[in-house]
């Protein structure tokens, strides 16, 4: 079989436009609002975009279209992690571009941002763009991590561009991508370069939000694969009765995929990273918090849950953070050399307590063996531990296990584990994300086609059905803040880490105990693309709370 | 959030039922066919079923229904582990006796057969039913796998019966308590205790699979699920092009899980442990199979691809089987506290390089290292060896690395692990398992109804549209044989391995070679139930191929 039959059927797809973008190109006008500000560091920020800053937010509107005739040539770039709908940014680019001027032109640099510098690229027509329509996955040009943020990187590109007559560049990407562009955004108007760059909010971590973007696409999908997944586990759980799942879920430095999977999920217990660091909370007192449920739910007959782990909560541990910077000192140069000249763990075990201090001599003891000798024996070209390998669900089961062996506890008590990642970052985009990229794309190319740059591309007010949708572009810059990165000051968009005050996290608070004590599992089943509205087109939990403050 | 919203939608589905099964119980009639044979030990089968062995094949039609008209009370019990489909085996099952009469009665048996000897159930009512229908898990009374087969257990459930005036107990499971299904129909006829046994085919496994039995149920949403997971997986991989993924799926006895996916999602190397066992392949033959893929894809630029393991594979390996028996005596008795005494893995590696034999040290010396350990840490309350907890997925990326390294390969080889089984066991049911269990139930009612006693209950033509299915009944000792387990000549139900020379195999066998080399990934995305005929209904390719013959 070469395509799937939902392959083949999503083709068929029209991605929901926001109303504003339904009237054919003719009949879309540009609004300017206010002039902006960054949203702190305003002096700092404007000295470095002195042509860029304080540009007006803009929003489309339906009226003549007033923007100037002209051949566009526009290249487009995928940058970093895959993200469901990322196909779909580019399909909405490409037709609105070809809506335009059937002369109008797309290349697509292959393999990430490298695929600009090194003039790797394709050029988009009908028959290639069809391939790509709703669905999952960066295979339509690739992606990858080069990040461009030298001067050198901006001649390069500059270069490239002029080189094809490309006059507008699309980068699709995080918060350092887009970070990024409006730097190469600043550098193309400083150098008269006559190209513009546009940016689009992709990252399946959430992370990537803020006043101006509702949210990052990719997360809706990702979040209800990954749901689909704990939900199924759940359901198993509860039917089997006899297994404790420790479920590890995708989200290094922000929670947002945890959160919004518990929230629609509703497991025994979910650990937030950021309440662990506002906290400053111990392992040991997580896995007391989890101990508790395993306690309490087999008093009630119990003996089986669910627990939902962030990707990267033990980063967010005080005092594991210590323990890890310590050990990666212990073995800093020749040191290394040392303890690998050791025969047995035993030494090796002498060598450590005799290296760390006391504090984090305590939380290195009560780590599983496994992880102990992890922590020593896999790093990377640095020297420096692995903190992502750690397989923290399976720490965090073996913790509860001698916790529980403490107290006393003597019931059935055996674990599952499993890590919910790759599964969920290339899943055909849902409707929400298939409408929601494509609508950025094609806004993307408006914003193009009116002259803007150094803008992201915007659409607002996502919870509400499509036609409510408002679609319009705000200057990057608006986003920044400066902050220490690598010992430098950097204008940077803020990451957004779950708010503990947040809608969503309150609603977490208040259920959770309840959650921990009985069997409130949720089962999501997968997504759906067609049939009722109300199964096809819910946005996440998270969109839905924030937006009913 | 108390129930999804898909969950809600799903309760209004109306599951097909076969043609002949939709007139309504009036017109549902008998045609009994030829009278059955078992399918080996024709004498031996005879004479230990003398009062259910022999019977008639049946199909149910339109027409009269001649049944006589009695109070009916039924009791049901889930066997063994989760299958998706399971609650609507229950639900047709419930549906077809109260439309027979109100006062019909099903008892549901909890926790699996443990619950019949503890008289231990609820009394379902539309309203409990209701929360269930088409649903995944086996929640609705839970499972277990307590196996009736003692005539002790048969004396206590025919009690339980008497106790209840239940006249009839339908039992859904896999080859085991189907076996026993008919063992105990034997025990009540011929202790004349007026109480009939039905049987159903469930099992992802896929391994309940007969002349008489297309598919078991449950398979079809499994292997749906996990392609739905290699395919999301595939994509990100083809999109990223940086890793080789090894993704274990389950189903230890038999390899049909793993050919369907492959079917669906076209990996790179598939194993099929039927393949392994019967060309009695080596570890390092399968690690140079899939080494050569590496190499050859790596020559075109392509440093990534998925390898899709089996379960059980190791299990397959001759040489392994081998290794592991040598282990298990290598360390009987007290032979363990003397391996255990000594204290470095240096002095346990020279033990068991003395007490090996050298063709099984040959094999020991090639496993990864962390493998090693786990075949002499990690054993099972009787000192065994814990085949079922290795790591194979780790176990063939290690070993492929090695070859490679032997090989001279120094280019990218950078590896990712799976396991795909709890994910898949409690989805909710595709809409070709809802209507395949719906109807198994519905018509394992007309069997009760119509006094048959040791049927499993049958529903075939099942790659035609459900309006084409066939309905009825085939004596359970038709499809049994003996069998040696344990030591003892058994009268089982044959176990369904991987044929090598079926359709199924011989596609695959045709196509891989091609699949290797190149990227012919599919992604067939997420379980659709709603929406276009040929998205939804689509059977298994398995049993496409299986029909097309």
């Amino acid at each position: 079989m070469e395509l799937s039959v939902l392959q083949k059927s999503r083709y068929d797809y029209a991605p929901k436009l926001p109303g504003m973008l339904r009237h054919g190109i003719a009949e879309i006008s540009v609004k300017e609002g206010e002039e902006t500000q960054s949203v702190a560091d305003q002096e700092q920020i404007k000295a470095l975009f002195p042509n860029t800053y304080g540009k007006k937010e803009i929003t489309f509107v339906k009226g003549a279209n007033t923007s100037a005739a002209k051949k566009q040539v526009v290249g487009v770039i995928l940058s970093g992690g895959q993200a469901p709908g990322g196909h779909n940014v580019v399909c909405g680019l490409y037709d609105a571009l070809k809506a335009t001027n059937k002369d109008n032109e797309l290349y697509g640099f292959k393999g990430g941002p490298s695929g600009l510098l090194d003039d790797d690229y394709l050029i988009f027509d009908d028959a290639y763009i069809n391939k790509f329509r709703n669905t999952g996955g960066f295979d339509i040009i690739g992606s990858g991590r080069t990040k461009l943020e030298t001067p050198e990187q901006f001649a390069i590109a500059a270069e490239v561009c002029k080189k094809h007559g490309i006059t507008a560049i699309v980068i699709i990407g995080g918060d350092d991508s887009n970070t990024n562009a409006g730097v190469l955004a600043e550098y193309m108007a400083a150098n008269n370069t006559g190209v513009q760059v546009i940016g689009c909010p992709k990252t399946i971590d959430g992370d990537l939000k803020n006043e101006d973007i509702e949210i990052s696409f990719g997360f809706d999908t990702a979040t209800k694969t990954y749901s689909e997944l704990i939900g199924n586990v759940e359901r198993d759980c509860n039917s089997a009765k006899k297994y404790w799942h420790f479920i590890k879920v995708m989200g290094r430095s922000a929670s947002h995929v945890a959160l919004e999977c518990a929230l629609q999920t509703q497991p025994n217990i979910c650990l937030i990273s950021e309440e662990v660091a506002a906290k400053k909370m111990s392992l040991s007192q997580i896995a007391d918090q989890i101990a508790d449920s395993v306690i309490t739910r087999a008093e009630k007959g119990m003996h089986f849950g669910v627990v939902v782990i962030p990707e990267g909560v033990v980063e967010f541990v005080p005092e594991f953070s210590v323990l890890i910077a310590e050990i990666n000192e212990l073995l800093a140069g020749s040191k290394a050399d040392e303890f690998n000249s050791l025969a047995s763990w035993k030494e090796k075990y002498a060598f450590i307590k005799d290296g760390l201090t006391e504090a984090s001599m305590k939380v290195f003891a009560i780590l599983p063996t496994a992880i102990q000798q992890q922590l020593f024996l896999e790093r990377d070209p640095h020297g420096n531990v692995q903190v992502s390998l750690i397989e923290s669900e399976k720490l965090f089961s073996e913790m509860v296990g001698a916790k529980l062996a403490e107290r006393g506890y003597a019931e059935r008590y055996a674990t599952l584990h499993h890590f919910f990642g790759y599964e969920g970052r290339c899943a055909f985009p849902s409707n929400f994300d298939s409408d929601y990229c494509y609508s950025l794309g094609y806004n993307a190319f408006m914003l193009i086609q009116y002259g803007y740059n150094g803008y992201l591309s915007k659409v607002s007010n996502l919870s509400a059905p499509a036609s409510e949708w408002v679609a319009g572009g705000m200057p990057i810059t608006k986003m920044m803040n400066i902050e220490r990165r690598h010992g430098e000051d950097k204008p940077v968009i803020k990451k957004a880490l779950v708010e503990l005050d947040g809608a969503p996290f309150k609603y977490f608070e208040a259920n959770r105990a309840k959650w921990a004590e009985e069997t409130c599992f949720t089962y999501p089943g997968a997504i759906q693309y067609y049939g009722p509205t109300e199964v096809c087109d819910l946005p996440t939990i998270t969109l839905t709370l924030e937006h009913a403050k």
